[in-house]
């Protein structure tokens, strides 16, 4: 019996009742990743463009993911360039979602989702895409300079056996089938490639892109692309400034936000913590200097550099500040649509003063100087 | 902070924002199946009605759980036939849900949700049920003829200490709090049974179905049956046709969309994958055989016959083929709700020529004869 | 392609497709608790009150986790006693919510969520507080009398590493970071506490509330506060009374559903399941006896005392039993926010008596005095 069922309220069916975002359930949910639970934090940095990665030629693909950096199990990273002509080949993932921050250069994309509706994009510096768990898609580079971008996965075992690649497909399966597959003579597949190709050789696309091989357009309801970096900045602060994109601005992308931070010299974004999604970091440019709290009295600071890549557990409290000289800039995704984040300052701001005297042990004098609003970017000047 | 609060947008409380179908959350929903981390396919067939199972006189229950096939880590399935006047007794399954597709003879079911609300229905060959988690429910027998049928559950490991009889419960509790319980001496237990009774016999139900004990119907908001033979193919080709039951269809199934797959000889279920289900199959009649593609050149095929098992991961490339003279029937169940596929021929069709000639290092005049539209039964006849 | 792209149908997108409680997925959602998949029940008591827990002066936690009970993996508990002028300090939980119940005495909570917005309230007995995880709180004792509660985490691991206070995070930051967050100088932060502080000892706070340092409330739109034992109970009966709060009473609360039970002596909660929950019990008061049904003939029987806390894991069947000569008190939390069960008295109810006969091999004489309603709360008279 159900509390409404006793009152004679309504009842709720379970189909109605909307889920919060991280349902409570099997109980595996709940064991922590035992990285985690030792009395020191596990390392959170890999130079991720120092790495070797999967080379073509001029093109490239370096990955991070729990092989590399075994703290990152809830989100992988990809750096890739395709040069002039080449593209990253028609596939798909299995076990996880791809978001993508363009870096330097152009791209197009080609996606299919299970309605059977296709987009085709092209993307500049600062656009980003997103492709739902599952969707075939490709990545070829656009016009004759090469295109560098950042692939993030919502999963941090994404890459092993997780990449599904249409030559590798078609290659292993029989001609015959094929055939009565795509309506052809067996023979037309005899030149087929028979394994996976990964980076395709050809010229670079048209500068408009082609109707598809059907003829026509069957475009989904939400697009795939957000041009991040075009918006207005989010928050703009003496310190820096920050451009974000989640589900709220960017529909389709339901399980990642992307945030680009600029801090200039000295600008420090404050400690705070995010309360239900991990955090991945790729230093555009610059050199970051992040802290890391773990309770219990774990806590760590390291240096980042351009093309390192960070890691922040979900709910760990952490801080990013500009130590160079010259302006930084890093790409940070998180695993949620949702984004949700709590700042010591604004914490602090909620509480009465006789409360946070005592934690502190401190007379009014201190407390009472204390920000009295969010700071998020500080520079260090009086607040 | 959030980005609403920089911007003066308006905020959106978390308990507001609707979950994805599959949120990012802890690590271990990442962490892969290690029968799926090795650089073989495992096996993905069982030959269930070979088993011997659970036999009582003609009745019997034979299970395919990842005891007999480790690969079905995410649907378990039964083969159950019931003799006249028995009944799979009142039992729930703490772990999973029950989807159930009747292939031969007649059977009611009584069923019970946590609002009190209960409902009694008879089903018939190419009908479907539907139980979520937990729910109480009985299957019996109707009239002179065995009823046999086939269970899904969403949940490989569902059987072992999952399900949960009236007997056995009633059987070991003590009787003075069955007496307290139940508002009766407790002497009127001394008879009961001891143990599980799992089937019972008895007479053949009444025609009609009699009313509940209470005296009157409460009936639930949404029912647990579903015609689905009954309906119009959701697919209809020359090669064979379609009917496919989801949550759309039957709201209560938020768990397990199911499908029945008729092949005529030579017809082939062409090359897809599911993005968001693993995907259980049961051969209701023929022959056919089934490709599975596992990334990095894993390959397999293998042959089916009546009564066999099959089991293809989440995002695995597959494809059915009748290859007998008959025609042959499947039955197919989903771990989701919301059904997904992508076929092949509506990717291909989805990209620019040159893009795929490029891909297969071919010229125009074999792309150019892909099919223009979503294949999804192929008779090997142009397309 | 979908059901709804063959028959011409429109189409649904996923992220319009609500999720269900329990969204199928990753193999692990489905591998059993091994400690749950043994031949006999585990342990299902921790005797509380009788531990020792964490005392500074007459303050104290006790922890009840899978440290102390293995079989609690889904929900933990404490019982805290803060002295007057006494504070838990500002802390968040990284992998857990918090749901509270106060015993005795009087305490005041203040919360920030991750839209900046905090709130402070009171608390006196019989009121329940939940803050979604990740969320930053502390607790004071109200007034000149210690305040007594009992906390429930939805998460049985959500100790060890998981509780992160503001004192351990500012102690170990680099006092330059600080300065520069804070806007104060370096100097400021010598004397502050270095290590974790836990218990705040301080004067008791201001009858009435005071302003939060930014000087003027940013109130969220839900409330963390509800006082549960104020309501009229969801259901009174001649054996006893329930009060419940469930996400449908109390919105923030999605994770969590709590019930106060009130048995009179020989008062029987009957035989029920919860398809959709564990459940964590503590004796607020009396002498009670649990019995736990576990399938496959698993079946004990356990005493209570009050102060001890019993543990069902979900959907097993279980009933309470006031077997003391005073009322009884049972404080429970479920890791729902949406409240299911199925009593035995009703299932019994939804099914026809020839049904039920042939189940228990008895003739009509004992099957037609079963209740013919949902019991709930027995007291051994006819019904």
């Amino acid at each position: 019996m159900t509390a409404a069922a006793a009152t004679g309220l309504g009842s709720v069916a379970a189909s109605q009742v909307s889920a919060s975002e991280y349902p409570s359930g099997p109980f595996w949910n709940n064991v922590p990743d035992p990285d985690l639970s030792k009395s020191t934090l596990p390392n959170f940095k890999f130079e991720l463009e120092k790495s070797t990665g999967r080379v073509d030629g001029g093109s490239y693909g370096k990955e991070v993911t729990v092989e590399q950096l075994p703290i990152s199990t809830g989100i992988a990273g990809v750096s890739m360039k395709l040069q002039p002509g080449v593209a990253r080949e028609l596939h798909w993932h299995a076990t996880a979602a791809e978001w993508a921050f363009v870096i330097s250069g152009n791209c197009r994309t080609t996606v299919i989702n299970p309605e059977g509706q296709s987009e085709t994009n092209d993307f500049e510096p600062g656009d980003v895409w997103y492709f739902p768990r599952g969707f075939g898609h490709s990545i070829q580079c656009l016009g004759n300079q090469p295109c560098h971008f950042i692939l993030i996965f919502d999963n941090g075992y994404f890459s092993e056996f997780g990449t599904f690649s249409i030559t590798d497909w078609i290659g292993h399966t029989p001609k015959e089938l094929l055939a009565k597959n795509l309506g052809l003579p067996a023979s037309a597949f005899d030149s087929f490639p028979k394994s996976e190709v990964y980076f395709v050789h050809g010229q670079p696309p048209p500068a408009q892109p082609a109707l598809p091989h059907r003829g026509h357009l069957v475009s989904p309801p939400n697009t795939h692309k957000y041009k991040l970096l075009a918006q207005e900045p989010h928050a703009t602060f003496a310190g820096g400034r920050e451009w974000l994109v989640s589900e709220r601005e960017f529909p389709i992308s339901t399980t990642v936000t992307g945030v680009v931070l600029e801090l200039e010299p000295g600008g420090l974004r404050e400690l705070h913590w995010h309360p239900n999604a991990e955090e991945w970091q790729y230093v555009l440019g610059g050199t970051i200097s992040v802290t890391l709290f773990g309770a219990k009295g774990r806590y760590a600071i390291e240096s980042f550099q351009t093309g390192d890549v960070g890691y922040i557990p979900q709910g760990y409290g952490h801080s990013i500040e500009n130590t160079g000289s010259e302006k930084a800039r890093v790409l940070i995704g998180f695993n949620t649509g949702l984004y949700q984040a709590i700042d010591l300052s604004e914490w602090l701001a909620g509480n009465p003063d006789y409360l946070l005297e005592a934690h502190f042990n401190q007379k009014p004098d201190v407390v009472e100087k204390f920000p009295k609003r969010d700071v998020f970017i500080a520079t260090g000047k009086p607040i």
